[in-house]
């Protein structure tokens, strides 16, 4: 058991915890929580850490404890493990995961892509949401611009409940000529804008989509905005003037669901 | 300018933002920020403390300047105005506000209400991010069990953007009582459930409409559960098992206008 803090896995982690320069250049992420153990990619995981007082419940677990022995871990004692947390209340189990690696070509690839396209989205748990949400909605791909918040902020993971595992994502240099592929690709592009002139719901999302979504609290640059296709609204009742980030992707996300999913959503009922 | 920090006022504001008790026992809540100023109901603005550096700015918009001159305001040194604020990088104008009294039957006899009632939400932000979502979707009304968070919370104000001053909200000791109140009121009350069966957008809420939503962790209690009129359910695709709870709110509430204002929106297209 490690219980020293000058032991350097511990210095590392705690390192990575808060810097995410030292997480980029290390291609690693942290996962904290059973769930997120139990859903992480086997052949991504590298290092597993357990809490001392956590390590009788994760043994008495037939799956865990299987995924726990092929994967190895270390047990930590639980004034440390603390300290390698990011949470106020550590389930106990912390994970150090190679970064996944998606191409462009394999975003754009899917059949009948379903993206959502942030520009500059600030807010960790606003992006955390939007990747869990599109994953329940069949959204096929995350595209940033490089300014856009750390995917790996401690804070975004969370969100994402283990989406994250499974929404391919990528974070692009220039993102005016990425939407420019789409458009070579036969993709459409939306924007949510104040310039819309027909609701969100009146177009169709049935071929190749993507929705551009905008910082929090500037929206979509002039030139991300531009290059959309089309503007779409949102309706607004009393003196609203905007929605959150994540509520607005969320509904136009769910719309493509519906029309994709109709005959299915129908059938079923 | 006060320039103390053991002014009174001062003190008394210093404690008014971190303990919900005294703010409730004393019938207010705090805003902060320009467009809370702007969108404050006159009558319930009691206090008003400018930084020393922000009353310029303040000053010189005509509409900002009638209004303070209006409601009076006191000019505070910057370093204890930050103390003052609950934000990091504040505006420079916080307001203490009598709070609104809403009553039950205020919001049951809205024109065919739309409301959303909430059990033990615990999330701030979420709380806020739904009044929100909810004024722009036509929402009439929210109930909240007493221990959902406080919505005079300031990162709940804060989600608001501005909305806590014109959506009607209420919080009740018991909760079942009130949701067969809506009930005899023919009120229609629909929970997003496991067990639910048909999807959200196949039912019709045109008429009186109440969502029940649960606690992010753990949904609604079985007592409420079973209350309620009808189970739905959210598609999700992957392995989601559940959705952020302001999410799920959120496309309810606007599935609920797309239905009510669907003649309009076909109009405007």
């Amino acid at each position: 058991m490690i219980t020293s803090s000058s032991n350097g896995k511990v210095k590392q982690v705690i390192q990575w915890q808060t810097k995410a320069k030292e997480r980029r250049s290390a291609g690693i992420f942290l996962t904290e929580g059973f769930k997120m153990f139990e859903e992480a990619p086997e052949a991504n995981v590298q290092e597993v850490y357990l809490a001392a007082s956590a390590e009788e419940k994760a043994l008495s677990r037939p799956d865990l404890s299987e995924k726990l022995k092929r994967t190895g871990y270390e047990v930590v004692a639980d004034d440390l493990f603390a300290k390698m947390s990011d949470t106020q209340t550590p389930q106990g189990i912390l994970c150090v995961l190679k970064r996944p690696e998606y191409t462009l070509d394999q975003l754009l690839n899917a059949e009948k892509p379903l993206l959502v396209v942030l520009e500059n989205l600030q807010d960790p748990g606003n992006l955390g949401t939007i990747v869990r949400t599109g994953e329940g909605a069949g959204v096929t791909g995350v595209i940033m611009s490089r300014q856009t918040v750390d995917i790996y902020n401690p804070k975004t993971i969370r969100a994402t409940m283990g989406s994250i595992f499974r929404v391919p994502f990528l974070y692009v240099d220039d993102l005016a000529e990425t939407i420019q592929k789409l458009h070579e690709k036969k993709i459409h592009t939306y924007a949510a804008h104040l310039a819309g002139q027909k609701y969100y719901d009146s177009f169709s999302f049935i071929e190749g989509t993507a929705f551009l979504i905008g910082n929090e609290g500037n929206g979509l640059t002039k030139e991300i905005a531009d290059l959309a296709g089309e503007y779409l609204k949102i309706p607004m009742e009393g003196q609203v003037e905007s929605l959150n980030a994540a509520i607005a992707t969320s509904l136009l996300m769910h719309e493509a669901h519906r029309q994709r999913h109709s005959k299915k959503r129908r059938s079923t009922v």
